[in-house]
Order: structure tokens, then sequence, then C-alpha cells
């Protein structure tokens, strides 16, 4: 499924948000191909799409500072893994968001 | 018993609501069908019910943002399971709802 | 003891509220007849008494949304067991409720 | 010492209580006297003392809801025991008073 | 030292306080002397001291209700054990004081 | 990539900063060269890059007291290590740096 | 270093301040002496420096009650040990110092 129809048909809730992970082309080192289960999972993604804010105790939304599209850093054990029409996401809080990388 | 039986004889409390998990077909993993005990539950879900909302500590409730008939993710361990009627059904805040699927 | 005397006698603190378990007949699963302690306790309830409510930071109480005969949903390891009069009751706090059943 | 003695000689802080323990007679089951270290300890207490009350944020102080005389139950690990003239009371905060018993 | 030297020569900070734990006579149990090392701690003690009192968020500061010279009682892990000028004291903060004792 | 890069390339998200670690010669003890995986990890570090501060409940931001290029001291086990292109950085809350180091 | 030196070279974060351990001439019991590393760490210290004080959610700041050159009591796992230029201190916030000692 193509990222714009993920965006689309899936909104995550309060100050939540959806990544994919930026997967690497496969890793060698010293001359062995890693195969993929011994890999350590990137810690970098793509934001697919943002909740609409957290709100405070007075019902106020605050819209998230980390947008659709932003390239993320974040926690190796950071959010939940989820599988939308087959293929694997994350989903997590923008305060697991370490930062934004510009390119 | 049916759905909207159900959803008029439980009213979830505050930020609950009541979820039934989609269940899909049998999974066929290389041609061996995988007997129920060992599939994974699904984390996905009809909102059936919902509570009234949370209140601040004013008393001032705010109504969820989640509403019945939406589809929704949820972490694996999220939830309280119950039966109502023999059905088994989740119970859960709606701070444990990742996000809503449309369709 | 009667369930109203029980309900004079006995007044549950702040936001907890006392709760009767509605015991089901003996369960048949495949002909065999499951003794008491197999079984697994009934996590439906009738409520019996409540509290006058939970109050916040500056003394004012609010009234809890659960009132006496409710039947009720619970989790499996809410409340606190407790006797009055030789019978088991649950006492536990509104928040401890999942749901509210009507009939 | 008389209960009223120890009244007048300990006063619990802010929102603790002062409860002495309602020791019934020896149970028989089955014909067999269980002796006293077999028993389980009574979770039902008389209040002997009450401290002055828990204090806001801003050092304003709400009176208990419990008073010194009322019977009330609480939970098995409940308080901390404390002896005062080597008898055994408990010391306990209001919010571990599961609730009042009317006689 | 002396109990009126340690009082004007160590502040506690706080909410915190400085106590001297009163120590009894040796107990006999079936007329046989209990060494000291098989003794538990008494849980009542003297205020030797006491700290400017607790701030709130906005600085402002309310006075202990525990003053120097009353006798308390507390928790049996209550408390740090320092020593100051090889006598034993506690430092506790008041919260985890239980009550006072009148003479 | 030059300091200068990573701190373009890459916005710690609200209280974050982005340290790297002062690494010093290899260190000596006794005549014998530690290698490097016995060695301990430098507490000490030089501030790249920091976020834009910590919000309140009303959604006011507070800028960090720590700026770029600061020495700073932390604890050895704070923050989240994480390669940007190939080097090793850290990533903590402000409220993780112990102080900071005047030259 | 001297103490002056670090002082002006280091400045504690926040609510942090910096402390040196007072060390004792080396204990002797019962004609033995004893060893450096069988000695339990003094928790007695002097302060060498302060950070600013602690923020409330206003960003309002609060200046600490302990100042440089106060000799202060700790508990046993208080702080973060630390080295600046090879001399071992102790990084610590203000709540964790037990009180103050006056000379």
């Amino acid at each position: 499924m193509a990222t714009a129809t993920v965006a689309t048909t899936f909104t995550p809730l309060h100050d939540r948000i959806l990544v994919r992970r930026v997967e690497e082309g496969e890793t060698v080192r010293g001359g062995i191909i890693i195969p993929d289960s011994a890999k350590e999972k990137p810690q970098e993604g793509e934001v697919i799409a943002v909740g609409k804010g957290k709100s405070n105790d007075e019902g106020k939304v605050f819209p998230l500072d980390v947008k659709a599209k932003d390239r993320i850093l974040f926690g190796k054990y950071s959010g939940t893994e989820i599988k939308i029409d087959g293929e694997e996401f994350l989903i997590m809080r923008e305060e697991e968001v370490l930062g934004i990388l510009k390119s």
C-alpha cells in the first residue's frame, strides 16, 4: 500500500504519530552479508501521519511539532509495532521522538 | 447477541470504550491452516459503545474522540477481556486506542 | 443478611462502592459439572451501596455515576474482598468499574 | 490501657487514624478450635483517634470523614502496626478505610 | 553530645526532622535477657530539630506540625540513619511521622 | 561529518539536547594501556544542538538553560545512544545534565 | 585542583549542587587500621557550588536554601559520583540533602 494511501486511511489518536522505519540495504560487515534477523532495527523513520495533538486539563488542544514527511530518530524500544494492510508500521507518542533530521 | 443489542445494554464508564475484535478468516502460512490458539489475536477492532467522557478536576466532562462504529487499532495487551452474553469483548480506555482506520 | 440491610449498615468511603458478585448456576462444560473452586469468579456484580463521591483539591465533592442496584462489569482482580455478617462482598473504587449493564 | 486514655495521649498526624482491631472469639471450623496464629486477622476495627485532616497545596486543612468510635472495614494489608503501652494498634491513612459500619 | 547542642548545630532541610530513638532498658522475655542485636529497634522517638517547612509550587512555606521535643511514633523502616558526633539519629520527613504522643 | 553539519541537520525535540562524548586519549593505569572496551565511557560531553524548550500545560515554551557548545557533565546511564551518519551521539533531556563546565 | 577553582569552573544545573565528601582520617576499630575500601563512605560533605534554583511550571525560579561552603549531611546512596580534573565529587539535587551542620 502506498504511503499516501495509509496516510489517508489511518489517523493516529491525540499525540500519537504513525511512522515507517527507514530500511537500509542489507548491511555488510567484513564482507559477510548479515541476514535480516541479525540486523538491529533502524532507529530512523519517516512520519506518515500525525494525531490532532495533546489536550490539557481544560480541553485545549496543542498541535504536534512533528509533521507528516519528517525524518525522525527514536529510541530502540519506542512505539508499538502494528501491521496495516500487511505492512509494518510503528505508532508512538510524539514524546518518544528524539529529534528531526533535515535533509 | 447482535451488536446493536450490546450497544444498548452496556454503557462503558467514563473514558472507556467497548470493542469487538475484528476476526479474520483462518490464516494460511505455507499451505498449513493455523488453528485458532496459535494465531495472534488481531489488534484491530470495532467500537461498539463509548462512555460519556473524561472529567477534569472541576467536574467538566470532555466527550471522547472515538465514536461507536469506528474501526480502531490498539496494542497487543490493551484492554480487559470480558464476556457479555457469551461473546468476548474488550473494554479499554480511549488512551489505549492507537488510531482510527477510515474505510 | 438481606441486601437492603447491608446497604443501610455499611457506607463505602468516598469514591468506593460495595458490590455483590452475581453468582450463576454451576457451569457445565462437555457434560462435566465444574465444582466451585475451579470456576472463574464472575466479573459481574450488583452495586449494593455507594460512597458520597470523590473530592477535588478544593474539597468539592463529585457524586459517583454508579448507583445502588446498577448491574456492573469489573476486571478479574478488581476490588478488595471483605465479609460482612458472613457474606462475601467486594469493595472497589468507581474507577475500577468497566461499565453498566441495562436490563 | 483504656481506649479513652490512648485517645487522649496519642494524636495521629494529618490524615492518619488510630484503629484497634475488633477481635472476635476463637473461630471454630468443623469442631476444631483454630489457634490464634492460624487465624486471619480481622479486617474490622474501631477508630480510636483521628488526625486534624489533610492539607491541600494552599495549606487549607480538610477534616476527615471518619470519626473516633466509628466501626470501619479495611484491607488485609492496610496500616502500620504499632504498640502503645503494650497494646497493638494500627495507624492508617483515611484513604485506606474501605467504609463505615453502622450498628 | 547533649541534645541541646545537636539541636543548635544541625538544621534539617525543608520538611525533614531530626529524631532520636527512645531506647528502653533491655527487654526480658521469659526470663532471658535479649541482647541488643536481637531486639527490634523502637519505633518511638524524640524530635530534636525540625526544618522550616514544606514549600508549595509558588514558594510559600508551610511550617511543620511536629515540633522539637515532641514524642513521636514512626514506621519500622522510616527515615535515614545518620551519625552526628558519634551518636545515632534518624532524619525523616514529617509525612513519615505516624502521630504524636502526649505525656 | 563535521559537528557544524550535524547541528544544522538534526534538531532535538522539545527539551532534548544532542551531545557528543568528549573522548580522551587512551588511559594508562600502572603502565598498562587499557583497550577501549574496558574503559568507562566518559561522562563529559559537548552540546551540539538543543531543542526549542519545554512547554507547560498552557503551551508556553521555556527555552533551555543549556546551549550549543556548552561542555557538560552527565550521569553514566544518561541519554539514548544514536548514530547519525555513522558517528555516535547521545540524546538526553536537559534534566539529565548535571552541570556546565566553563573553560 | 583547589575548591575555589572548581567552584568557578563548574555550575550545577537548576536545583543540583556540587559536593565534596569530608574525608576523615583512617578509622581505627579495636586497634586495627581499616583500609580505605572497607570503610563506609562519609555521609558528610561540603557544598562547593549550587545551581540557580528550581523552576515552577510558570518559569519562576526559586533559589536554593543550601549555599556554597555549607556543611551538609546526605543519605548513603545520594548523588551521582563524578570526577572533575581527577578529583571525586558528588552532584545531587537539593532535595537529597538531609540538613545543614553549623560549626
